[in-house]
């Protein structure tokens, strides 16, 4: 997909992570596509909608089916949406004796949200390593300094004396606890799209089910009761997930950049940036840097929330906004994680 | 609190219940804080920190203080915030000995917190039951009318016959899902606050975990490990959960409107609103209503979750913003589920 | 209308001002319709349509009309908007030889809209005359203050000497330029509406123009060129200046927070609130509740332009979001003003 | 800069302009920064702070300067911007005898801010001429059609009737509006940004306003009185209109879509989606588009109002938020004017 998941040289370090763009590539969501095609012509053997040949066939010709770009970008400005330039393209190059196998009651919605599906599976692995490094270096911080003197300050005045620890909590058990959601949420958004043209499975019945469950098996999803076509919940509940994680981020990267201050000093820094008018000046980015990143993502929530209102039985408007939304927010995620980790590392003092 | 939380004659029937006044009143906040009061002096005094005496006579004290509105008022211009004028006014009001007895160790963000869960957890209890009404409305006219043909529309157009069965589910799963995360959700907002005056319990240490338990179970709220001031995820989850539910009401709604459309035709309603210049015309005006309640309550997630930010101890700003947002989407969810019931009583026929 | 325009004794001195009350009232919208009513019959008769004895009549009747707000209300659960119970009630109660002359050619939306402009007419009298204050007050601390060194501060960091004048100028230079945009603004949303049922005055041809010019100079208006029924970005306009504002004056109450830190100091205030757990403390309350407003009002600006968005001649959901909006914005503006305005009296120095 | 400026196969035709990635690739913001220290170099030799031989040599250093984006995407990590980087490498190119005219009392902003105001002067241009096509196209569409009938809908539901030529003119005007607007918004935001590391040119006093003149003449720029690096108005004002703009065209483009069912008809395209499952279908892709396109833009407005509260003299985070959401929403809006002037092509029939 396409906002924030290509970096450039000059900004792009701080708002996205490279391994983003793999994740979200044209590359990535053909062969997501592929794979698709393959698990629903290998479903339609199974409860004989397609002879087994004729699926073995059609998976071979998926196989080696190499998409022309070009002409699939010239089908979503068409069509709004690549899968009927892929699908056509697919069936064209596929044999005759394959082609009653490819395709069969899927539609394009189905394949563009099993890959995105797919997609946040990789993010979350992603996340839970990147989640489990940032606590550990909490962690690790808290054994260091954690016994230190800090003065308490509620509403940006000393109020009373407290301990490093109790500041460092609030950074860490949000995180903890995003852990712990992360785990149930998986299951919420890594599963499988498959409804057909308009959601009911109508042109595979009464094998709907049954498909279902052997294509969430192959690709490795969850296979929810039905289709959720135009019931996006468990987008907007990880898109809240996203937000809370970077906005943790931001607790602590706020504080830093208090503590940070001349005359407070209750934070020192190893690295922190250089000016290019004041060599002398040791600024600490990162730490602002995640303060913006929850601002992003915080703001697009109202786009996953409105997308959860489809007319009707889909939505190109609704639908159409997630993709501009997601990949950003997961992208913004990450970078936040990342920056958290490597802003962590730079701490060789807290607590005054 | 105060937005949305007050009705008018001209506008108010759209946007808010009068049941929220009740709710929400400086009335229902100034109870909530005398219960806190008292919980907290029996705490005290079951921990040793007063006598069984002066604890008893502190309950009678705060039991039959009236606080003086205009002097809390004035208070609130100067102090950002009510309870130091309340604390002021119970002090005085009490006699000399009771007074060490009141407040032990704690702090106006205590008060304020533990009334807010205590309200939404009059609030829930309404929403299970508003719930539960919309949901068996659902499945009274699922059974009435869910076999009849409808044309399946995607991206607006027709496109293959499904059953009003497939469509109307896409209203009521997703406001079943919302009942059972309301189960789970209660858990964590109708929670005790008690931190003090930076959150650490330091004034009462070391009996800050054996006074939580009392309070909490006195109140009849959940104990939490530790004080949550400056660590806001239950309430973004429950913003969340708000959105949500109302965003599902609107998919109903804009299918309504779009249903009832001349040349569409899927819905007859008995009632709808009139119009000043055309009397023949029928609107659907709940519908159109459901769809502006929740685009607001989606508009103030990035508020809740701008509200995870708190600086150090506690930010002024960010817990602000909180009683700006919270009490209004709160009332916004609860009206969208009446109305959602009051519509789908009118509607005399679906599918065509 | 509603949200943020009542106020309570608890939190409403943060929010809102008491005259926001008055301005948006049930009471203040009747008077408003009846206003425009007796302008429509006026005109109505200027062209012709109606005689002058009927219209003399009708206005005699208009003004001695004393409308049953519980029957409104009712109404508004009806119709979704207060216009046909109020025009009901009317042609009730005016002698049969003047309704003729009532509500011609008229419709809910031009009565509402056309209320909402006199009542932004008198917002705009009394931002006037705020932002007059509040950088005069500026300019008076300037005049004391403003050669007074400070430290320039960069991403939080001390960076190089300046001049308190230099930080002071950017919080007055945008209310300076905001004073300026209200000038060009107000001619542009102290505007009548005139459309008819469906904006094109067909009930009224061939003298809607004149009508109209002839109503916008009786209500104290400015007179577009055509119905604005379904064009709102006047308003999303206004919006955007509410929010400007508010901020301009967050960034000062930032700066002002940050700068009244210990170890920082550079600023003292007279007052500041007082805290019930620590009554040493002076909290910067105002400062930061400037930057809780302004956070408000940003985030209802998609509202405000999603409202743009009206489906063909009326839509009742983008017309509803703006009810739930704009009054808050406005009163949340006023507020901040106010706010603006005492918090730079309390401060006795500025830089160190 | 980043998100939303650059595609890719399989979304970007939806969401981007090819255009878009030149103007804000990191090969134009370098390009922009030379044009900066030429300027810069330039207007000290004129004021006399360096010699004419020294500046001119430093013109030709920095004309023939080939920055190492590797190692400027290095500095980005460290250093929170590029800009230290670069003139640390432009330094390092240069002659000895050049440096002393290189970078003389500038600041990383002074060249960014700068740079993007370039880039807004460029994408203004795109918007003159995109916009004159778009409201030809309309003129000559209700020149074809205007006359013709068609059903005024209020509240989605049959009224009066009305001409075409009624509705069209709520998608021109406010166009023709947005034209004007910018003639005037160009003089606010296609401006010099020069005001040294902390925003007073104290650097260079006492000749800052004589080279802002200087510089600003030269890079075809208006010059502001002062610096603005922390007044951000002008910015917020240009998010403003990008998504006016954009949300005109989503009135358009959800009108043409409600128009568009079958059963309406009231409009018919010679092109449109087709579908990988239903062949037959004829989608309104890009008038649904337009939709998503303004829920995009307007979501980002928060962002963009919330940077306008820059801490101090610089704040790190408030600026790096703009980073993120201005160019996705220039993008986002030539990409709706693109999709526009594309969907009113396709229109073969209005009115019915």
């Amino acid at each position: 997909m396409t906002p924030m998941t290509r970096s450039d040289h000059l900004f792009g370090p701080l708002f996205m992570q490279k391994s983003q763009e793999a994740l979200w590539s044209s590359e990535a969501f053909l062969a997501h596509f592929k794979a698709y095609e393959i698990a629903l012509a290998n479903a339609a053997a199974r409860v004989g909608l397609v002879t087994q040949e004729q699926a073995a066939r059609a998976v071979e010709d998926i196989a080696d089916f190499v998409p022309d770009l070009v002409g699939i970008e010239e089908g979503v400005k068409r069509d709004g949406l690549p899968v009927p330039a892929f699908v056509g393209q697919l069936k064209a190059h596929a044999r005759e004796a394959s082609r009653p196998a490819i395709h069969v009651g899927g539609t394009s919605q189905d394949l563009i949200d099993t890959a995105v599906s797919l997609i946040l599976g990789q993010a979350n692995v992603m996340f839970v390593s990147q989640l489990s490094e940032v606590t550990a270096a909490l962690q690790t911080l808290e054994g260091d300094w954690g016994d230190q003197p800090l003065m308490g300050r509620t509403r940006m005045q000393a109020a009373l004396p407290i301990l490093v620890r109790d500041r460092m909590e609030t950074w860490r058990l949000p995180l903890v606890e995003g852990q712990g959601c992360l785990d149930e949420l998986r299951k919420r958004v890594e599963i499988l799209q498959f409804g057909g043209a308009v959601g009911d499975r109508a042109a595979v019945a009464p094998f709907g089910e049954a498909m279902a469950a052997a294509m969430a098996e192959e690709l490795g999803l969850h296979n929810p009761d039905r289709s959720w076509h135009s019931m996006r919940a468990p987008l907007a509940d990880y898109a809240h997930w996203l937000s809370l994680v970077t906005a943790s981020l931001a607790k602590m990267g706020q504080d830093l950049a208090l503590m940070a201050q001349q005359g407070i000093e209750e934070v020192q820094f190893s690295g922190g940036g250089s000016s290019s008018a004041m060599p002398h000046k040791q600024n600490p980015v990162l730490a602002e840097t995640l303060v913006a990143l929850a601002r992003y993502n915080a703001a697009q929530l109202p786009l996953m929330h409105g997308a959860l209102v489809h007319e009707q039985e889909r939505s190109g408007a609704a639908w159409t906004v997630e993709w501009m939304t997601l990949p950003a927010m997961v992208s913004t995620c990450t970078t936040a994680l990342h920056h958290a980790r490597v802003l962590l590392s730079q701490v060789e003092r807290l607590g005054r």
